[in-house]
């Protein structure tokens, strides 16, 4: 789906006042943009409607999705908390001024090393995610002496109907322990309250990407609260903080929407409400972990169209300059993405193609099936709703070259240079 | 499989006399490392076995598959051609002082710029995918004021079995024009007859990759000598070169072998050599284009464990360090490689596991269902066939760094350094 600053006037396509044309005279293609005012109204969405008078709340941007520099800084203004899953993430926000105390330190398989960044760093939260790791920690915490707040990765084993990559709440998944394994449940907190640096705050969960459905959050709910009820009794311990992840989808194509945010986000407020009164809870904290729906529809990607190429076998491509080195989404998770050519979005499409890049791979593929107008060489092509899992997915594959990244408000901010040719060789001797 | 270097000798696990643990000592996990023993092994074999007295042999080693400033003077040193997708790739053998002359140059989108810079490089060969391709080659030979040879990329409509991403030859492939299609190969042939730049030499086909039916190269061979001769009888032409392409299949697993290189090229040879005589073809030098079946088996990943992780859902997780960033072909293709525990060979295997990385996407599986021996978290997993299409493709998600690569010969050469945290900021303001 479009995003809200896009528009067209005189047959001339516009981002917030800029024109596609003139941003890729300067920045080239293919092109990622970001539309700064569809990024702060998801900000804002989300800070407005998760709110509740019950419990303090807390949005924490998941930045696997995206994560640069400028976009810290923007969170950092409005006041979000990040996560971060890997020693990378870490020194990304770290290195942009991030304050480490709203980092949330995710991963199944954090290091030694990751573990004494993370510490000596003061991250707010680190969620553990098995007794392996925990052991760890407490070892890193002891030597340095060191507080650390964290959070268990616990898998309240629920089945969202998403892509099979990106479940990760199956009972068999590999991230956290089970809520019904009583045995290693017992283990991690008896374990952890041996030690005197490591403060357990709550649970995590999360139950997978581009989840539809507000009934998937419902339930895991009921099962989150009442297994943090459980906990608490049964330790008579007061854990006040739930986080019960992400995963909300986003409209990528007319076929399938998403509720907006106020509506999800207000139905889960609902559902945290009801269950906390009805059950008593201590949870006074919650969290949330949006990042697609932050990002993903904020972002478009520009590309340069050379021609429509026939084939003998009846079907038509429509050639552009990247493909699936800046956006492996498609071949991935057969993911869909509308498209439409600049500067002709109101155009008759008469012609029907599958948008394909330059890898030398039949599965380079944008877009199968897309009804498009006339087209030229001198034509460009926007592919919406490609802020998430794009820049971050990006490889050089082919020798491609990683697109620039810019957003584009009231002014226009490059957020990552386009790479140059001197890039593909810095590694080599 | 194992490459040829790969030896076991109480207990300590070597590629070529250096043992694991000492190179993961200096070039710590996740690390590539390519075998230069089994890497000259199966360049001699294409080289001994891809000849004939009939015509003469070329092999074009396909770059995509990985490509690297040391590998390129390998490939100068035994003399072999290479092939290139992109102006990045054209770079990187221009900077690393390959000869441009034994460029072949590939593509279904090649833009103006890349045009230019083969031609103005002297380029051995551009393979012009199609009709608006070779307009723009003729304007920029015209322009420059000089000569290039090209091949005709055409489609002899084969289906291989193979992925369907991976499948080049479908009637309805993205890549170069039908044999069937008469207009089309027409309307080239007689265009490019009135450049006085373009030297049409032969055709170029390409069936996919990971075959292993040498029956699909012999219908290829029919086809393209058939094709090939049609056109020289139908507009008065000798040309004299035909590139039959590549994807040759390796032996990732057991389950499913490749014949060796020498058996299946000599097949390759056997059709050549009949079609030729048997049509009295004008052929007389013919190019093969091998990258995965050159590279594929000589490269091995080495990991670090931490751990096997039950799961109350019964699959049990060994976790390593790396993961879909830097082998993405299990999640992309539904790829399965053969893993062992360094130091660990002959050991009993009695541990049956997924081995997972550390990316926060369940999608991030190296192996689904290894056995493995016992492990601790001093252990490192080998994965074997990870020379192709492993670094080539790396991507940063998760702000996971890009291994070092190093060969292992008589010697140990670093190939490409590993990434430092500071690269992950490079691009930004």
């Amino acid at each position: 789906m479009k995003p809200i600053g896009l528009k067209e006037k005189n047959n001339i396509t516009y981002i917030n006042d800029f024109s596609i044309n003139d941003l890729v005279k300067e920045y080239k293609t293919p092109l990622y943009i970001i539309d700064e005012k569809q990024l702060l109204k998801n900000i804002n969405d989300y800070k407005d409607s998760f709110k509740s008078l019950m419990f303090k709340t807390n949005v924490v941007y998941a930045s696997k999705a995206l994560l640069t520099k400028e976009l810290t800084h923007i969170l950092s203004e409005k006041d979000l908390y990040m996560d971060a899953v890997s020693l990378g993430d870490l020194f990304v926000a770290k290195s942009s001024d991030f304050d480490m105390k709203k980092i949330v330190f995710h991963g199944n398989n954090k290091s030694l090393a990751e573990l004494e960044y993370a510490v000596i760093n003061d991250v707010g939260i680190i969620v553990v995610d098995n007794l392996y790791e925990l052991k760890l920690l407490i070892d890193v915490t002891n030597r340095l002496e060191k507080k650390i707040n964290i959070m268990l990765r616990v898998n309240p084993g629920i089945d969202v109907h998403t892509h099979v990559y990106v479940q990760t709440s199956k009972l068999s998944s590999k991230f956290g322990e089970s809520i019904f394994d009583d045995e290693i449940i017992h283990t991690l907190i008896s374990t952890l309250l041996t030690s005197k640096y490591i403060n357990l705050i709550g649970f995590h969960a999360h139950i997978g990407s581009s989840v539809m459905e507000a009934e998937a959050y419902q339930l895991e709910i009921e099962k989150m609260v009442a297994f943090q009820n459980k906990i608490n009794n049964e330790y008579h311990l007061s854990l006040k903080h739930l986080n019960i992840g992400g995963g909300f989808g986003i409209t990528y194509t007319k076929k399938n929407k998403a509720m907006p945010i106020p509506k999800m986000i207000s139905k889960v407020i609902g559902y945290l409400e009801a269950e906390i009164s009805k059950t008593n809870s201590l949870i006074s904290d919650v969290y949330i972990e949006p990042g697609r729906s932050i990002v993903g529809n904020a972002g478009v990607t520009i590309y340069s169209i050379s021609q429509i190429k026939p084939t003998y076998g009846m079907k038509n491509y429509l050639f552009i300059d990247g493909g699936m080195t800046d956006n492996i989404r498609p071949a991935l998770y057969e993911a869909t993405y509308e498209v439409d050519v600049v500067n002709k979005l109101s155009e008759n499409k008469e012609h029907l193609v599958d948008v394909v890049g330059k890898c030398c791979e039949s599965g380079d593929i944008i877009r199968k099936d897309a009804l498009i107008p006339s087209v030229t060489d001198q034509d460009l092509l926007i592919v919406y709703c490609t802020g998430a899992y794009n820049y971050s997915m990006f490889s050089n594959y082919n020798n491609m070259l990683k697109p620039a990244l810019i957003s584009v408000g009231d002014k226009v901010t490059l957020w990552s240079r386009r790479e140059e040719l001197s890039d593909l060789i810095r590694l080599f001797k």
